[in-house]
């Protein structure tokens, strides 16, 4: 059985990263987006394809991301829950992103994330991430305007 | 540090709920796709809402699921991948749905889940799921006819 107290500093580090991520998304720092990442992470991604691995992926993607926006992009989290094991955890939020691409166009939408992690040599390391939304079986659309349950 | 035997008999069990739901949805068995959920499961599903908790709800968005399709429904999974600890575990997939709609519209679908579970008294029970499609940025549509990386 697990100690309280190291399952408590695990969430606590588990939710310092996810602060850390938050931050970095907020200042566009891709490498500090990537220090928790597997090399091996396996990626289902809130846009196409249907999945991708490796970390240098993961860059690649979210420097095309980060630079789709004009200056900085508003992140914040919601519902965040964490659960942690001896050396695995997961946790699951939804976050709102807003700001204005670089060809004008306005962004405001609510998606999901799924954040599994190994604890390697002491650090939490993300293997598996998968972000979306939901879409809308009548129209076929990805559902870009919804909000969370009590919002 | 977890005994190798335990860990094996842990992914074999939780394999052998997968396959029991992968069958379960073949033979549109709603009592059998519920035996693993959690009263207060979290689960990001393929379409709207944004989110939902409670296995009752489940309940009733697979009974709907499952007679939206004419017959019988195809269900086949790939790329699984079952990640446990003492008493947490996750895994991720992708999956093929095909079949008939009510309507007469044929479904063949790639999408992807991840599934995390905890380990209570002995089972392994199914405490978030996060199911989904990508979509595709240049027309705002949810990607319904993707395929994997080498299919």
């Amino acid at each position: 059985m697990k100690n309280e107290n190291s399952k408590t500093n695990d969430e606590a580090q588990i939710r310092a990263m996810i602060e850390g991520r938050i931050k970095a998304i907020r200042d566009k720092d891709v490498n500090a987006l990537l220090s928790n990442h597997a090399a091996n992470v396996a990626a289902f991604d809130l846009i196409n394809p249907l999945q991708y691995t490796g970390a240098d992926t993961v860059g690649e993607r979210t420097e095309n991301w980060l630079s789709s926006y004009q200056g900085s992009i508003g992140y914040e989290i919601r519902d965040l829950e964490i659960t942690t094991g001896e050396t695995l955890a997961f946790c699951h939020y939804v976050y709102h992103v807003t700001g204005t691409l670089m060809d004008g166009g306005k962004v405001s939408m609510w998606a999901r994330a799924t954040v599994c992690l190994l604890k390697t040599d002491g650090k939490w390391m993300i293997v598996h991430e998968h972000q979306s939304v939901p879409f809308d079986v009548e129209t076929g659309k990805a559902s870009l305007d919804l909000k969370p349950q009590d919002s």
